[in-house]
């Protein structure tokens, strides 16, 4: 086999998503070079898909460097965890100064950071990029989210906005996004706001099914019509096909299923770093926890033969009540999206990154999972004000969400009153109110964590005197009378 | 200075927690050795409140463990993180083999973990107990909840058990709760569940101030009312007391108090532990959420003069809602306990734990903040079944939920009605008829799942035939028409 360097970038990790992203890189005019652990996938993909491609593939990892042209640019796409750190071993000894590694798997971004420290000190430029799609964008354009050092960008940037989908004008759906893990960090954020989504949806079917007494078919046209409004994305297509799709004995598949969701991780991340930032990511935690029930089966079969519910049934106008569930849909979404930009605002300042966040909604809007309208509308707001605090400030989405809070205030209620679950639904609700109350009632919490605990609290500036200064931690004796200023220090 | 060893035990760290713990085991009988790293602490103490009580100072560590009888107990009520490891590496030179360190602070249970490990190793016993009561409680008796090394539960059971506080007919609330880091763990579980329930106590009042427009004696009044009866609690009783309180100026303290809630990290790790364990324990990790969005003060501020709310009034009957209220704090406050209880269950099989649960809700039941009535129940319930699998199984709750939640189902409704954040209140019922579902939508998010990335799903057992067997995992190709069965290798 030839050891020339002929390869504009090289690819390790056979599995679909790989294989599809290398025939997408044959089909965009680059050479590309394949190489697997298992070295028989390779002689199987060259003698069957990649069969007569721009695409040549590797017997071992020194035949894969040697066929790449410098400075070099090899993309993993393998599991995440161990697997990436031992095929960053087995390319080091072969790779030269400038050399670029790319893990295009879904790994936690600290781990990210970590690699592109080491990995910077030896002279080899490291990348972590978010790959969003599934095989079918892999195969005809996935969402990239390439983060990590960033003297790499230059090198593998028209690789990257080729290989990606395009929206609007022709945009490519990939950008930098910024130092050490923030491409997957982007990535996570990604996933965790597609797990809010699907929640949402399956909410919403739930309603439609249980509440309304819809039949399947009825939901998918239902579906259907969203999907050609404000709704209009990915997955409510999705939603829409598969309610249509007919097991052999003609009843709906999506009834067979085991309703018992799976997880990799990356919502769950998402919700972790959520807590850990401070951050209220709500909903996108409460559609993690709602997978977690979901998962108990045996135990919620149990539960249902002693835990009763309500009697009541929806008896108001159903025309009206689905213009409100395609609100309740459209505002929870807007609240996920915005809790997912204020988490990712928050992340940058804990580490130091510059996010584009305009870059970021253009990035989301084709090719990935939760590519929509929608994030047109996100990707205009940001471009029109970089620096948007959130984007419910902007006049669009401050506006959609007024039009759209009645319905979604009557979901709510509806689904409270006819003992439906609407997790994501309602804590977005909450979250919106929450967040337009210029007073919440922590005042009362810090008064009760003062007065078991000591723990101090602040006044209000409009109410500080001499005795309660501004600026000042205060504990009261609350149980005697009278203004006891003296702060504690307390520790279990 | 005497350097005989007449102390029962000793205690480092002379905070207000430290010194009351102290004062409590001198009451009891006991004679302490009292040290602190800044020693003229010691000498305040000794001079002031331990002056003629079975209390002795040590001025230096070796002094320290000289002053403690064989095998020696030294409790540490430090700051938690390396001050513990600190302390622990200056006690080890001076103590023996069979000797006892405890560490008493809000340490987390990983670090206990490692701790009992590494100490084991040197012949020292380790002990971390989760220590909750306020400065009240360490004065009085608190609820401890010791965990770690069990061969140092028989010399340190009659010190522990005499410091707690006492329920019932004189119990102990303090009993051993597991290996390792598993005292920490629950003391952590416990006051998750305290932002839980401090959160809902929050909700309500909200309700009663914004929704009903009551004021705050007003609300003093129902407290204090509802103290009487199912919610009778150490919670609900400060929230009449700090709700009763007046400034200089005569008017509620509360409402000068700045609406931003602090947290010291229990409850986060609490929400990230279930996350990480796939139990679904939402309240708790709603009331964080909560507090994180209070802390956002300066934005909300800037919300609440873009977004706008409903025009909704409350209209219905006064009385009837104050009840409704009533039941929906008490049904949250059940569903916060079952999805606590859950967390501990899961964690036990995670760790090889075997955790007691009718011990630790007598440890709950008095000395801690959530101590109440309430407690009795749970401890009665899991003591007429140790092995229930949910305390919403157990008769007693069952029919308790079964009776609120009518009221409860109208609070949540006419709160998301009037625009009135709710997200414990309402996530604990949305928990409830997920939990009680037999079938969840999780179907239809499998399905998407296995469209967009061929992760696979199982069918229901009913549904298995040929084509789509039980016990397999599935892949259908979705966009296509037909049973393709095929598992798939998806990795991004």
């Amino acid at each position: 086999m030839s050891q020339t360097a002929v390869a504009d970038f090289g690819l390790i990790g056979l599995a679909v998503m790989g294989q599809n992203l290398i025939l997408n890189g044959a089909d965009k005019g680059f050479t590309v070079c394949a190489f697997n652990r298992t070295v028989s996938k390779v002689d199987n993909f060259m003698d069957n898909e990649a069969k007569g491609k721009s695409i040549v593939g590797a017997h071992s990892v020194e035949e894969f460097v040697a066929k790449l042209k410098k400075p070099r640019v090899a993309i993993l796409l393998v599991k995440a965890g161990p697997a990436v750190d031992s095929f960053v071993e087995m390319l080091l000894p072969h790779l030269e100064e400038g050399d670029i590694i790319v893990d295009g798997g879904n790994s936690h971004y600290p781990d990210t950071t970590r690699r592109c420290e080491d990995l910077a000190k030896k002279g080899i430029l490291f990348v972590g990029s978010g790959v969003s799609g599934g095989e079918e964008g892999a195969r005809h354009g996935p969402s990239l989210m390439p983060g990590g050092n960033p003297a790499a960008w230059p090198r593998i940037k028209p690789i990257f906005q080729s290989l990606a989908a395009k929206a609007g004008k022709d945009e490519p759906c990939c950008d930098w996004v910024g130092e050490q893990g923030a491409g997957h960090y982007v990535k996570m954020v990604h996933n965790g706001i597609e797990y809010g989504d699907m929640q949402l949806i399956c909410e919403t079917y739930d309603i439609l099914k249980r509440g309304l007494g819809l039949s399947v078919d009825e939901i998918a046209s239902i579906f259907e019509q969203w999907n050609k409004g404000k709704l209009d994305s990915f997955l409510i297509e999705i939603t829409r096909d598969v309610l249509r799709f007919k097991a052999d004995d003609g009843k709906s598949m999506v009834e067979k299923i085991l309703d018992a969701a799976g997880q990799k991780g990356t919502g769950k991340w998402t919700g972790q770093n959520a807590l850990e930032m401070g951050t209220p990511v709500t909903l996108i935690s409460e559609a993690v926890f709602a997978r977690s029930l979901s998962s108990l089966k045996g135990e919620r079969v149990r539960a249902s033969e002693k835990l009763a519910g309500p009697t009541a049934k929806f008896t108001g106008d159903k025309q009206q009540f689905l213009n409100d569930l395609e609100d309740a849909l459209y505002a929870s979404k807007i609240i996920s999206y915005a809790q997912g930009f204020m988490l990712m605002r928050e992340a940058a300042k804990e580490y130091g990154w510059k996010l584009n966040n305009a870059g970021i909604a253009l990035m989301w809007r084709g090719g990935c999972i939760i590519r929509s309208v929608f994030l047109k509308d996100i990707t205009e707001a940001f471009r029109e004000d970089p620096k948007l605090e959130s984007i419910l400030f902007h006049p669009f989405f401050r506006d959609a969400i007024h039009k759209a809070q009645g319905g979604w205030r009557r979901v709510v209620s509806q689904a409270a009153l006819l003992g439906i679950p609407t997790p994501a639904t309602s804590t977005g609700l909450a979250f919106y109110d929450g967040y337009r109350s210029s007073v919440l009632p922590a005042g009362l919490l810090q008064a009760q964590r003062d007065y078991f605990g000591a723990h101090t609290f602040r006044v209000l500036p409009d109410e500080a005197n001499e005795t309660f200064p501004a600026d000042k931690d205060i504990h009261i004796n609350w149980t005697g009378r009278g203004g006891n200023v003296s702060a504690s220090t307390y520790i279990a």
